[in-house]
């Protein structure tokens, strides 16, 4: 069975502070408790780069006009202080390496462009004829982050973007989740994707000689541009920012509905990072998350029928008995096989109901969602082909399912949900 | 194989004009030279049901305020001096029963909604204890056709689609073209399908007791609403009106690759009419269709390798060799199996490549086409697993296709096309 | 002095239901009370056309496909059972007889176009060659009133706009409210004044033989067409529908300050009814006003300084002390001179200042203006010219103002204002 | 009589690279042949704080990431290369010196914000606790030009603004003509005014101790932000650039018949400068303007009727007869009087007709215009007051205007004009 990436990003949690501990820490635990479940991206999040992030948090998330660490190509390089191993010219390779002994994949994310201090420095472009202040466009900025300039469409700004994709190799990335790419207001009319620049880094990562994943951020994606999307990333985000708030997951099956005919293999509509367990220290609200057990369960349920990529939030050290249940059941993990296709069948603003089905049309899989401030009690009939008896299983304790004539009957508490695969 | 609707629609040549005669001719031409190769709807296109239709051509396509012929539950009935055949309350149920009786299946043109005379009038709706002016949403009006107000949403509202639904089976219609539906602007907001009467009709259709065959026009379908249409429709609309002119055609490459992960068994999405042949009478404007005998071929691949329904446009009798021919290839006709999935790999301003592929990834078809104004050379190396061989042969003339190291190398002149299959 | 037109409307209090009777005691009450003030329009609202109009309220405000009274020409006609004056073909003759009576002036409300009835039924027009169903335009409705069509720009058209301005006249009508007209969605794009028919309206009336001054509604009006409008008509609404809340009187500050260089002699831009006093009763909701006292003289401060018409929408008979008092001050509505020059000196969400000026700069009024939902003290300094002590009282009271230095200083209620004349 | 602001400005003629020769030569020029007829600023447009402006001319208009002139506060100063007299500190001043000694008065152009290379540096801010990349926002840019970040709206971004209107009050500037201010898609949501900026620079302005006219750009600045831009500056662009082509000439008339309502003592909507005379070099495209005789007429027609400022853009020591003529004559330019108010008669595709009055409604002025291709004849028939006998004379040539029951009529040629005083 091959599905979409599994991982772990430090964002949720360190949001700019994750240091070098930290990831092996969370490594050490992923290798320990949830490889064996096909658990395996360990991801740097935003501003690995920046001395002091986090140190002016209540001003800024991202510190203007600070002075990032670039090597002299213009290429952003790990903050010493958080990363030692980085030290002398290693980059990344060093932590790399330890996360490959331990059986995990290593990813790091960027921002779409090119520093600003590097143009307003002229440096260099490894390879290019042109320095930093040729290729970088001046009214190409990020409305969020104040680091750096879009590149332009030339030969040289290819350049610039083989140059990361080498550096990356080298140091032993498998995984890049480039951000301002998928959804932005950089350039003149209505936002969406930056085109040249994701075709850009798309082809320098293909000829990088490494295979490395490209994840697309932010959301939300625009469905009219599927074919681009797919054409040029592994995944794609289709929300802004989700968060531990029932409105955001309430609102995800809207667009897991829209999305779901694109969910194939090597080409993911993302429907963003799971704000579970332990959460929030960076942005000075540590908590668990405020995800009641039940809307816990809803959501594992809809990320995993819909197929989504599931990269994790939590500290992983921290991780609870019930969070660690809820992310190593090998029944709903398997619901996400990507050669089955999703479908939302109905929706309502009360409830949803969702299949997994073969391209041929046998049923494997439904879900039932209650959508709504109140219990519940929903029948469902799945259409099943000329048996007389279809015989079901739930996939979180493995029951077998009653049914009568047919159908399926169940209560289902506020926002709960429930899931079973044919048998 | 299965694949999307193939027939005959009256509206391309005879605008709102046609007589009985004239489909019967048609239905002829149709049983005799066509059906062998799938064709089989004979589809009656908009006015059959307005005395003196085209009578004031100059000043209106659709007269407005005339009086539309009506049983008295406000369901419309063939105008009686160009369909003789309905008289006496027999409706279209004998010329339904000719077409039947050649082997074909017959099919209707309506309006979204009830007739405005019959709201104005207060005319009973069967078996609702409403009237026609209680179901009529009088704000609720088509743009471009003066005749009908949409139905509200309520129960007696149902009852007036299922009626029409009954009517029409009991006549003996096999497809519903049904207009003003898939993207209107007849509500508040942004244009697009007015779901509630969509909803309607469906389950009146599918409640009917006979199997009627949904098409919602027109176009463009909205992207963001693939899944509602999917639910409620066998065929939508995903262009405006397409007539014989080259930009059109060109303008459906974007329209199709848009669309290319909806089309699937039973759910077509519709690239419009083929203005082929002999069109254009009852607008005053008889002749053959313009575009060239090599765009003519271009049309025919894309629709065919994206697995659009074919509805012809041409008057039947008139039909020459070449259109006939372009019309009854098998082996082009086999191209649009929905059992395979459509992919356009690339596209510019200058050429597009789509391909065809089972679920499983294997290559069965390909399609180059040229969309530049001058003659090309496009070489291209389709995917093709382990093999050290491909094979492939051109669709239309069956010859083998030449190929160096797994290239296939051909000049095609200005909008020209080139479709092979894999053997 | 000259200012906007003042009057009383039927609206506010009768919905769609006055009565023959019920104008005549608002007339009489208004000839005995409030027209030595300036008050002097008696307008008849929406539906005196409709029979039975009212009588579904809890289904319809006004009922669709209903028979509205109309002569041969296509030309509505009071409901006798509502004005029994109009019987025998007098049409409003007797009413606007008694009206002129008593020294006041008559005005009713019409809708954009001709009664759908009429076009459905080929209706004459009054001398034009051309029927109702030719001139009526069937894809030019209103949103939100089912009567009528909209009416096509040719000759045919302009006879039926001459032929009801001929009426109008000949009855003795002075003042027409047509609605629909100045922001409408009728047409396609985006939503905006209906020209044609606005010219067509205007231009029959100024050829009627017969002064009548033209209101257009509902608002928004556009400021873009801002000339537009003051060349077609003697008033215009700046808002959708005033009523009795608060944010709606705050909301109408900004749209004041967006019209105030339009207001001038003989064009003033309309911020809508005053639903001052016994209001409500048509709609189920009798009632007096919500407005607390200081809010109601907040609201006569803005109309008078801005300088809009006052149309009453109290039911006269009922008025109590305290609004007539408040509607028949005269030091109030002389601020209304439409010689002076309204401005809008400064506005946060908390508070607005406005000034009335001569062309030559010279101050004669000021207003404070609390909008924020405490007391709040401001303290405003008036630019005054040279003078080394202006003097100001305040308008309502008349009491001398205290100046220290040059500045007012006032303490006002949430939602309180003040207003002031130099002396 | 007092009127919008005349003067010259070197941008039509010098781009980014005039000199302080260049300027003291227009000067010169002005002041022995233009400054009797009223016209007296001078202002230096554009770039003249970049060192290498216009020499790389193919690629940038303003080159990115150079090296700008600045003072130790953020300020910038003038390219010492191309403005000897500016050097050891001395800024504009000698400059201003001279041009006031002629009895003239001087202008600059500067760029709404902060200069980036400051903020990079984290520069120091005159009188402020907080450097430049505090005050800088980083997303805040413009789209057109690479060298500012705007200054957030804080007490320090505050003091920035200070500081540039004393450093310019010090060198005797009395005109600014700050640019990305009045129409910008610097902030998120729909473009329009950069309101806090422009209200931190007007009010830094009305402190600094000298009389500065505050000219915003560009445009179109937005109609219902218009009481905003009169608070706040005393000229703002009302479109964009405006050059010698006669679609943007046509298309004036209907911004100047937007804004009609806003020309007023102290505060003029800008139709933006005159491509006349010798213009375009710095563009790379020298010329004399494309406007023909005819159009040159009836742009200044236009500009002075409406009462626009104006400035010129030719370079004025190569000034022809003719074009000096057309700045020259004192008839014309008494149009411009801001006593009196413009209003637009009427307009057509074909013709507009403009008339201006005094407040109580004497005709003063009118114009008549031919828009169409064609030549045409134009009779028009001004409303005057009482009087048997009104008499015109024809502004440019002074001739009596023949005139016959109170009709005028000329036949003016293709996209000709007529202008007359009433006597």
């Amino acid at each position: 069975m091959t599905a979409a990436p599994m991982g772990w990003n430090s964002y949720d949690y360190y949001d700019t502070t994750v240091t070098e501990a930290d990831v092996k820490r969370n490594a050490d635990f992923m290798a320990a408790h949830l490889m064996p479940f096909g658990w395996k991206y360990v991801v740097i999040d935003i501003e690995w780069y920046a001395p002091g992030a986090g140190s002016r948090r209540s001003e800024y998330q991202y510190i203007p006009f600070s002075n990032l660490c670039m090597d002299a190509y213009a290429r952003l390089l790990p903050d010493p202080e958080r990363f030692p191993s980085s030290r002398g010219g290693a980059g990344f390779k060093p932590l790399a390496d330890y996360i490959h002994g331990k059986g995990l994949l290593f990813g790091i994310h960027i921002m779409r462009g090119i520093p600003r201090q590097a143009a307003h420095a002229h440096a260099a472009v490894l390879g290019a004829d042109a320095d930093a202040a040729e290729i970088a466009d001046p009214s190409s900025i990020c409305r969020w982050n104040p680091h750096m300039y879009g590149v332009k469409n030339t030969p040289a700004g290819q350049k610039y973007y083989d140059s990361i994709a080498a550096l990356y190799a080298s140091w032993g990335v498998d995984f890049i989740k480039c951000d301002d790419m998928s959804y932005s207001d950089a350039l003149p009319g209505k936002p969406g994707p930056v085109k040249h620049e994701i075709e850009m880094l798309s082809s320098a990562l293909a000829r990088c000689g490494r295979e490395i994943v490209l994840s697309l951020s932010p959301g939300p994606a625009l469905i009219e541009e599927a074919a681009f999307y797919e054409r040029n990333a592994a995944m794609w985000r289709i929300t802004g920012d989700f968060w531990d708030e029932w409105p955001l997951l309430k609102d995800m099956f809207g667009r897991c509905a829209l999305w779901q005919r694109h969910v194939s293999r090597g080409s993911y509509p993302d429907a963003d990072m799971l704000p579970l367990g332990k959460i929030g220290k960076g942005f000075g609200e540590e908590r668990k998350t405020r995800f009641t057990e039940t809307e816990q369960y809803t959501l594992m349920n809809l990320w995993c029928i819909f197929g989504s990529p599931l990269m994790l939030g939590a500290d992983l050290p921290q991780l609870d008995p019930f969070t660690c249940g809820l992310l190593t059941n090998p029944a709903v993990l398997a619901m996400r096989d990507d050669a089955l296709l999703p479908r939302e069948v109905m929706r309502t603003e009360e409830m949803a109901v969702w299949e997994k089905r073969t391209w041929e049309g046998e049923l494997k899989y439904f879900a039932l969602f209650n959508l709504a401030d109140e219990a519940q009690t929903i029948t469902y009939r799945p259409a099943v082909s000329g048996e007389c008896e279809a015989q079901f299983k739930e996939l979180w304790q493995g029951a077998a399912v009653e049914t009568a004539d047919g159908a399926v009957c169940v209560t289902l508490p506020a926002h709960g949900s429930f899931a079973a695969e044919k048998i």
